[in-house]
């Protein structure tokens, strides 16, 4: 079982999709403990609903780097081997990264590397999907690195984008694919089955 | 019919599509001339065996922009209405774009924007796709404007990539999408079939 730490800002839906993965059983791990940047995050509300230890970090008060320390420490603490981000709107710092090095897994509302990268999250991601009139969008998990989205990519997944779409029916659409595809990604890192080749992510689907 | 004229630099096999959607009828259209700026590209060869006009055009001697209008004089001078990139490796000028506004089609190896743009072509497109290690890439069928391999995007079709792919077992795949949307594309622009929303092309499927 491997234990597992999830970082949200908001909603927590991808939050709800691992909850539900591990207590069905085909994520073969635990979520020790959700730690939140915002207070008013209602995927806290999701933790504490599901008797897992939630906690809000306010990040007032801490430079960057200091703030990214507290939660090293609050996830090693609870030896979390796996970090999933899971709508989590903060760039971890360098420091963070290598010490979970391919061990932070993060969810991406494209297929990366279009419309990823710095300004793109959230609705804004989507907004530049239609506004740019591409004919296909997705979703992407990748292993974080320093960069912004730039990290290995464990699994993509493409959704068509038709000509009424809105941004809210496109984020829908592309949340569905998020919640199938980090739940994937997820469970085949909890049963040892990704491996890295240069910055190629080769699955043992056996 | 549309007059169609067809700029490449190669082999030509998308062009060799484009000759088979108008001899089957599928497209409404008439190829009135091939331009090569390579004496030696294949697709000049195939032109002459489908009786259509083909001819080398050496860039030599000549400044860009100079180029391009003595590209644009052989093409009015045979009334073409609609210019298709085949695989033609030069960007246009502002003025060629500006005289043939949303009446030149390109054909692009990738899901633009991603791998799109300076230095993306030909085998270096598909070697970056690897590189990178995307999960999905795809052929994109889009008007040219000014900048490279910005315009609007009329088609795109997505093409999974396996672990054992290689450059050109990528190509082979990608090249028989864009046969299919490039036609697909020139098909519905011969009918009239393709408006402009902003940038956003808006197919009338009827």
């Amino acid at each position: 079982m491997v234990n597992i730490g999830v970082l949200i800002s908001g909603g927590g839906t991808n939050l709800q999709a691992l909850i539900d993965g591990v207590n069905s059983g085909t994520i073969k791990g635990k979520i020790r403990v959700v730690i939140s940047n915002r207070k008013d995050a209602y995927g806290l509300e999701r933790a504490r609903k599901a008797n897992i230890e939630s906690i809000f970090i306010d990040p007032k008060g801490y430079s960057h780097e200091k703030y990214c320390n507290v939660l090293l420490e609050e996830l090693k603490k609870r030896d979390v081997e796996l970090v999933v981000l899971a709508g989590f709107l903060k760039i971890l710092s360098r420091e963070f990264v290598n010490e979970y090095k391919n061990r932070i897994i993060n969810i991406h509302p494209s297929l990366i590397p279009s419309f990823s990268g710095q300004g793109y999250y959230g609705e804004k991601v989507h907004q530049a999907v239609l506004d740019y009139g591409v004919k296909y969008t997705g979703a992407t998990v990748h292993f974080v690195d320093e960069g912004a989205d730039t990290g290995p990519i464990i699994l993509q997944e493409v959704v068509k984008v038709d000509n009424e779409d809105t941004v809210e029916s496109l984020r829908e659409k592309v949340l569905k694919v998020e919640h199938k595809i980090l739940v994937e990604a997820v469970r085949l890192y909890c049963e040892g089955r990704l491996g890295l080749k240069g910055r190629k992510v080769i699955i043992d689907r056996e």
